[in-house]
């Protein structure tokens, strides 16, 4: 890349970093746990966020923000919890930024909220670089991607909190190695947790929402 | 984005076109077919041009470039047929460029290859808008990522030739609805081809390798 790329690029990173520091603050505040998460096309976060939803309701209300290049699809299949929900179109821009999830929540009674989800774009790579003031990255990979996706795509992996692995009914007809899935993700992220989950059977939910409840727990021992 | 950032993007994409133009003469003059293979991270592009080079091997020579952000794994895997095979590592860039490409294949004797394979970066958003001098591009949706994929990643599809319907063979189990993914792409693309295709169990390589053979007559009707 040409320096002055490279300079434009700090200067909209620096930008995001900003506004992102002021959406933790206000997260943080209100007592919400915000959680984006990331991964390929078709690794399933809106199936996930849908089951998700549904276990968390009527017990816990959350919001949801959702980047596509284009549709509403994800923003309708999302309507079934207590919380609003906030579609953004991207156009042609790969990933989310902070300023697109401050537009999004801007007229929203954050302190009425327990959860925030920001399901990002389909994006393994962009998504990387832009903090969003969520309080825990969650990067997706579904068993049909193949073992090798986190030695390929590092960057994404470098601030994960959490990694889940998803459509696991569909290990055995496959033939997915968790091995070495897990050998893979170790050599980019070691000790970094997984949880493997299927939104269809079910499998895996309990600790995906007692993670999500453990979170909250956090922030509210944070909040004001 | 900012005034200053379309800018350098138009810029760059204008420099990229120039390489891109030079490539494609080099491509036509030498009769060798370039064809570039776009996806989401998983979606089957290598375990494809596997079973592609093996059916291609003896009668044809293809060489292949792989991009990735990081590791050689892809072209390791891809050094099953007759021709050169070369890695670009773009370490956080989120697609191909024309220049990378023309790196790769400086030291090749074009005239000596009747294809060319360039395996884009996993990533259905930023490779759209990179011309990489190939004759034909090729997008890969695999059943597992669900029917709307093409509403939701229209850009990748406005500069496409063919798309190929990849891991076919877990359609039923995945309960894909074909119908409902080629609803979904007719109202991006009309009439652009749809092959469905298993690298696993061969259904619909006959038709991918004619579309090949037909292309690589199209480029030597033309060639000098």
């Amino acid at each position: 890349m040409t320096g002055r790329l490279v300079k434009v690029e700090q200067r909209i990173l620096a930008k995001n970093d900003e506004v992102a520091a002021r959406l933790r603050r206000r997260f943080t505040d209100a007592g919400v746990f915000a959680v984006s998460l990331a991964s390929s096309p078709g690794a399933g976060k809106t199936t996930l966020l849908e089951a998700t939803l549904r276990r968390l309701t009527p017990g816990f209300r959350a919001g949801v923000v959702v980047g596509d290049l284009a549709t509403d699809n994800d923003a309708r299949r999302l309507a079934v919890g207590a919380g609003p929900v906030y579609q953004v179109n991207t156009g042609t821009v790969c990933h989310l930024e902070a300023a697109m999830v401050e537009a999004a929540v801007a007229d929203w009674d954050l302190n009425a909220l327990d959860f925030l989800f920001i399901e990002n774009v389909g994006n393994l790579v962009c998504p990387a670089a832009f903090d969003l003031g969520e309080a825990a990255r969650v990067v997706l990979f579904a068993v049909t991607e193949g073992e090798d996706k986190p030695a390929k795509y590092p960057p994404i992996l470098q601030t994960a909190d959490l990694v889940l692995l998803t459509k696991y009914d569909l290990a055995g007809v496959t033939g997915f190695s968790e091995a070495a899935f897990r050998r893979a993700l170790g050599q980019v992220r070691p000790g970094l947790p997984v949880l493997a989950v299927s939104a269809r059977t079910g499998v895996g939910l309990d600790g995906w929402v007692g993670w999500l409840r453990a979170g909250l727990d956090r922030v509210r021992s944070r909040a004001r």
